[in-house]
């Protein structure tokens, strides 16, 4: 099956809308600041982890209008010629910056921001939020299963259960992004290298008579990766019993063996006695079927004797909260030269936004390396010069906390100038790898599963100012 | 942005180690059959609706093994030349029989079968449970929202949370089958003519002075689209007073305010009221914010005064139960012209499987054109004539009901016929309309959203009796 779609019609019909209305009240040049955050972490987790940067970064160097957009857009009736030439003519001009694939991001801040001229800088926002969100929410549930397996590794199996194939492909690098170890899926593996395994389903051995000559015949097929699937009729009776002789006779130099049903603390338990008896202390034993990060701790709790976990549904569809909550709003306007704040009020406290043109740091604790919080300052402060710094907490502004000896990292690069890709995305395994360091440097507090610490996320005395100001002014009307 | 991806990598990787050992054994040429079932209805629904099958279709017509993916597989060194060889000259050749789209399906049917070699009918496994599961998942979850609106229209507003563009597009396209109205997702309005409609962001509204300028505005370009954002500030102090007095003035065709945030049924009341009063009584009201069908039915409850509603994130992640679980698994083997059933039995028992090549038939009452349950036979049992039928509980094999006067029709279709795809899909209105009349047909207790009668599957008792020997047989390994 090939594809072959122009993806500038994934948008939000009131982007488009909104653009031919900026045309018409000829504002569409007009410079906005717009940031792209979420509220939540996922599963009341610690942190989330930043994925989907790269396939964001794609989007937007190609991004065309063709043919066929511009006459479906015609046919809707709701958009003038001239809007029409423009977006014939369009030309990406803004300004984007954004924290890299990998890093722990936390609540409100704004790990991608656009500056450019409005049209534009509000065209995106749909397919900025659909990457951003789709890879985040799985590289972070990815990271909570890798934790909870303790070393162990986890494959991503989850294709079949995808909200579609670009959930299946995307998911898959977004897992990896987030500590595992490799996937089922092998286009995965042919255009990304992540490294794609896998051996048998249940009806490879019913195809045969027995589970003896289902697996013999497969491991004389593949002695280098002999994983056998014992529980299509009884674990303990039949499946281990034949993966035990088929080892013993032609002790292939992988042997493993996969449980999917049952119960699996009881079950790897007994299995590795098995095994162990019969001098097989190198067989592994791989479990699936319906885990997540609660089971796989329940399961080692229990002394679940497990080697790594093929982890699906719950993995690819992020079952237990399947939406990463990110949005993008407008953060400020530029008239003249001078930057002018814009703040969305709410009823739902949770739904008031940062104001102005941000910097993000993260201060890193110069001894022992750990990060001791972030702090949002308005983009005109100087950077905190690291010997001492008072943090508080912006919905608490009476509790302050003081670091010193810290490095201020400025966490966001830019990735397009003025409309110019400037950024080299790494290879995957570079990702990987900085998401796993990134995550030592959080406190165990900030990594537990369940009712973890908050980690600080500040304002800066200056931009808590601003915002308190607008909040006034917008109570007032 | 672009795709042209084959997609015929999209699979999980013992498909290929399975495929590579069957050629190996010189098993590649035998017949096998597979059902694609699931278990369990989402959100403990009484049915759900069947969908994906024109992608499902598309794939298998499309299926080719690329140079690409020959030198992928060649570079993983674990499948023999002949077998590449074999791959390149790959040709389809199954029969596939399926339940056509929007038609309510239950538990345990095997609402998709497949007949061929099985090298092919195996390797096909992935991305048919792909398409069916994710689209019928969103199918499901919309019909259910859709009942909870009580035929107020519901647009599907979930773009920027779907898991990346597929769970997009197509989820969109499920979600109209469902029932939902229209999408806010302008690629799926191009390519599959699914009506887009959307307005402003709350962006918009901040880009100008103040709300009464903002609205103006956009009235001026768009009279006959004129749908306000009115939560920007202050709903009813600051939103719905400058609709008004912007419709007011320009009176234009069509008039609408949209909520996004706060306590729906408190202020659409109140701004029921304020419209009203203003003689504007033509203005719909409009509702989004993270609704599903529980809160519809309670806003609704408690005397909302909503026209229709926009569904995000929880329709296009179907966020309560994300995963429709959605199998495929080897039924029955054909040798000499013989047919061998085949069962997976497990210590889950509600993993164990329904053998043979199976029949599918719904019975609809004669006389109120009502579905009295449903019976799975063998296919070489001949039709119920429709005079009188036992139907059993499989579970239960006591329980007992009479089924007179109705008529059985065979709730699948061919879809290929040795490789040949015989079936055109309807155009997306037609499986609409298809799917809304059979929702019609089942009884209140069974469209119910909560804790429904489970409706009848029954099997025939050839078919039972089969099962049972088969369980028997392998109880005794």
């Amino acid at each position: 099956m090939k594809k072959h779609i122009n993806l500038t019609m994934l948008t939000d019909f009131y982007e488009l809308t909104m653009a031919n209305g900026y045309f018409r009240a000829n504002m569409s040049e007009e410079i906005a600041y717009f940031d792209l955050f979420f509220r939540k972490v996922p599963d009341g987790g610690g942190y989330a982890i930043m994925a989907g940067l790269e396939q964001m970064i794609d989007y937007l160097k190609e991004l065309e209008f063709t043919e066929e957009d511009l006459s479906y857009l015609r046919s809707k009736n709701l958009f003038c010629e001239e809007f029409l030439e423009y977006l014939k003519n369009f030309q990406f001009t803004c300004d984007v910056w954004a924290v890299p694939e990998g890093t722990p991001i936390f609540p409100y801040e704004p790990v991608v921001t656009v500056r450019g001229p409005v049209i534009q800088a509000q065209f995106i926002e749909t397919m900025l939020l659909l990457s951003i969100n789709h890879q985040s929410l799985i590289a972070t549930k990815a990271n909570r299963i890798v934790r909870a397996a303790q070393g162990r590794p986890i494959m991503e199996f989850g294709t079949r259960r995808a909200h579609g194939a670009d959930a299946a492909i995307y998911g898959s690098r977004a897992a990896y992004i987030g500590g595992c170890a490799g996937t089922a899926c092998a286009i995965a593996d042919r255009d990304m290298g992540i490294s794609a395994l896998g051996t048998m389903a249940h009806s490879w051995v019913q195809m045969f008579p027995d589970e003896y000559t289902a697996f013999k015949t497969y491991v004389e097929s593949y002695p280098t990766n002999a994983v056998l699937l014992v529980d299509t009729y009884n674990v303990l009776k039949s499946g281990v019993p034949a993966a035990i002789k088929v080892f013993k006779e032609l002790n292939p130099p992988v042997k493993g063996i996969r449980l999917d049903s049952g119960d699996v603390a009881y079950l790897t338990k007994k299995a590795r006695k098995m095994l162990d008896e019969a001098g097989l202390e190198d067989c592994t034993i791989v479990v699936s079927n319906s885990l997540d990060e609660y089971i796989i701790r329940d399961v080692l709790l229990e002394g679940a004797q497990i080697d790594s976990f093929g982890v699906g549904e719950r993995l690819i569809t992020a079952k237990s909260e399947p939406v990463f909550g990110g949005v993008y709003k407008l953060a400020a306007l530029e008239k003249n030269g001078e930057l002018i704040p814009k703040i969305k009020v709410s009823e739902n406290v949770e739904k008031i936004t940062n104001p102005g043109f941000k910097t993000l740091y993260r201060f890193y604790d110069k001894e022992t390396g750990k990060a001791r919080g972030d702090l949002m300052t308005l983009d005109s402060e100087p950077k905190p010069d690291g010997k001492r710094y008072v943090l508080f907490d912006p919905n608490a502004a009476w509790k302050k906390t003081v670091v010193t000896n810290f490095e201020a990292k400025n966490l966001r690069v830019p990735i397009f100038l003025e409309g110019k890709c400037v950024y080299e995305s790494p290879d995957i395994e570079e990702i990987r790898d900085y998401c796993m360091k990134q995550v030592e440097t959080l406190w165990d507090e900030t990594l537990r599963l369940e009712n973890p610490q908050t980690y600080y996320v500040d304002l800066s005395k200056k931009l808590w100012d601003m915002k308190q100001n607008l909040l006034l002014e917008h109570s007032e009307v």
